[in-house]
């Protein structure tokens, strides 16, 4: 039986809402996941975040290893516990962080950036990548350390999240077809693995996710989606390159939700760090249901507020001299605890120039209230049977609690 | 008529509960004012800093005068409505700042640091001390700006505080007692200078407090305490160096008090940059009816939190190794945001190390709410009678809630 339980289809896609069961609650979907990277969603508390209307939140495997470790965070309970976080809880596997190392990051990639020889995290760097897993320094104190399919379960277990993801090399877009067609199948082998680490030693409550790969390369991605789909796991991630642009990365999400709509029954699948307005929109028509990226929270501690601006991509940059003398409101109409206090741009901008932090936390408010809203928007056009007027408002520019 | 209304006496000391009447509302005195220096408290909003209990904030002129400017500040109704304080505001003169690029702070002078030949503060650096004023250079920029007593009020009248703080020459601790003496005199005719360009230009509702200065020195402190309560100012602030330790600095607060006690009727007093428990308690027993210091907000960025441990300066550093596993709350019986929420000492530890955004928040709250507490416990043992007792459990190491 599917933790998931669908609640409405929309006609015209693949969209779906649902009840996502978890062990520590239920996430109402397609739902955004907010990223607690090191065991905090930066700047906020608990609180905040369920405040705003967000059900799951997702910690990050690779640095919580490193630090404060995985057998401390079990002796508090789980990750949940030690945060104090109330609801469900996702890990990455750490393979994300563990290949960006090596490999520079998707994000990178899709912004045509070069690779980084060395890590952009401190002194990290791979080592070796194995059939047994991968060899990588530490960047907290340089020693050599080793994450394969096993480790990274049994640090999830330790984590004692609601879902766990499978330990996957994550290719960058640049790799040849070969080698992504022999990454896809070591993938696979190492998705076994976990799973026979996690039937034998995991977390009775936990859930699984396997990871489809596959590159850009759609007979890859399709033998991809149907490999993971066959095998018997909680729900279903889609990850690695997604592409150089938009177009195409919607179009390889495509292939792998249409092999899953044939194979996979009614597992949740979640997009793994994809979170721009228009991604959003499009990843739910796509039929999926859970989402994570940094890109709402990084924005904000950057200066960057989202905003119904389609053309510039649902971004108002603080930082700009423009803002300066502007008394108007962050975002009209928003009800964010940002907006509803009353701050001006002006006071913002300023705030944003001179750093302080409390302008970081107002904007990742700001931002995740625009995010939160967006995803309310459109699973109650699910419900109600509009998504295709409401998705296309949105992208024209409605704000989500307008459209 | 004095704004302060005095409310009861201690029998045993100069102590007074009081309310001081200002022009965005009432100080319950007396009363902690955190340090909103650039405009916001770090890491907290206005509601956050009104819900802890305080009633009043202060700005810093110096900084405010550089960015974002007193000209937008008062575009925008004043610094109260520009940051969305709903209270009253009182202001520096930003005397302090501007001769600690000079002088090098005074913190820096009473932990025996020495004073470096260039500014903290970025690239600013003191040009002349003149009877005109200061001309300086902008950390900013690296412009040459002025600064005397007319600019001061000037700038204070744009940001439209309830308070503002007259310009004074602040002496640090190694100068003479010809140089402390010269210096004084000059302060007082700095003083008169802020009085007239008020009395002419100044807001009408806007309380003027002067400064005693004196340095260390016992007749030159009560001759400056004299001569200041002898202009029709609406307070009177204690400033400079206090000395080398904290009974020298009890000593010279009580010459200017005990002096004000015969001189300055029951007008409101108010302490510049002391704040650590022991200071307030006696600063409160000297007759001080507002305090102002960084010392809360800033160890909490830097990850101690404050607690009833007189032997250890009522610190608690929570980078030390020792809470890495301690399940324990932050303090006992403590119920500010933080230590109701349950986190405990081990996942503050753990967010100190790894440097996130939200442990800053979190300790600036508890610290803020020890502070607010404190100040809470010595008004209601003023009111009922009973402060000597009550001031004793607290240098025993009672906590606010429970002496």
């Amino acid at each position: 039986m599917s933790a998931l339980e669908i609640v409405n289809r929309d006609p015209a896609s693949q969209a779906r809402t649902g009840r996502l069961k978890l062990a520590r609650g239920t996430v109402r979907t397609p739902a955004f996941v907010p990223l607690a990277t090191k065991g905090s969603v930066k700047s906020l508390t608990p609180d905040d975040v369920t405040g705003l209307g967000f059900d799951m939140v997702l910690g990050n495997t690779f640095h919580l290893m490193l630090s404060p470790g995985p057998e401390r965070v079990k002796d508090f309970g789980g990750l949940a516990e030690f945060m104090r976080w109330p609801g469900p809880v996702i890990t990455d596997s750490g393979g994300f962080q563990v290949f960006s190392m090596g490999h520079g990051t998707v994000a990178d990639e899709v912004k045509g950036r070069r690779s980084k020889p060395e890590a952009s995290q401190g002194q990290g760097r791979i080592l070796a990548i194995e059939e047994q897993g991968v060899r990588f320094r530490s960047y907290v104190d340089g020693s050599e350390m080793f994450m394969g399919p096993e480790t990274s379960m049994e640090i999830q277990a330790a984590l004692g999240s609601d879902i766990a993801l499978v330990f996957d090399e994550c290719t960058p877009f640049h790799v040849t077809r070969d080698y992504t067609a022999r990454s896809t199948e070591r993938t696979h082998r190492w998705l076994d693995r976990c799973l026979e680490w996690h039937s034998a030693n995991g977390p009775q409550e936990q859930l699984v996710y396997s990871i489809v790969q596959g590159g850009v390369y759609e007979d890859l991605r399709r033998e991809s989606a149907a490999a993971v789909a066959s095998r018997a796991t909680g729900g279903i991630a889609i990850g690695g390159s997604l592409g150089a642009d938009k177009a195409q990365m919607y179009e390889v999400v495509s292939w792998a939700t249409d092999e899953l709509d044939r194979t996979a029954g009614e597992r949740p699948r979640h997009l793994l760090g994809i979170g721009e307005v228009d991604d959003l929109i499009r990843g739910v028509e796509l039929g999926i249901d859970t989402f994570d990226c940094a890109m709402p929270t990084r924005l904000a501690r950057h200066g960057t507020a989202m905003a119904p601006r389609p053309e510039k991509r649902w971004r108002l940059d603080l930082t700009h001299a423009t803002g300066r003398d502007d008394h108007g409101p962050l975002v009209e109409g928003c009800e964010c605890p940002c907006c509803a206090a009353g701050f001006s741009r002006a006071y913002l901008h300023y705030l944003v120039k001179a750093r302080e932090f409390t302008v970081m936390r107002l904007l990742t408010l700001h931002n995740l209230y625009f995010v939160v809203k967006l995803m309310e928007r459109l699973r109650l056009a699910i419900d109600e049977g509009d998504l295709p007027a409401v998705a296309a408002a949105l992208r024209a520019g409605a704000a989500p609690w307008e459209a």
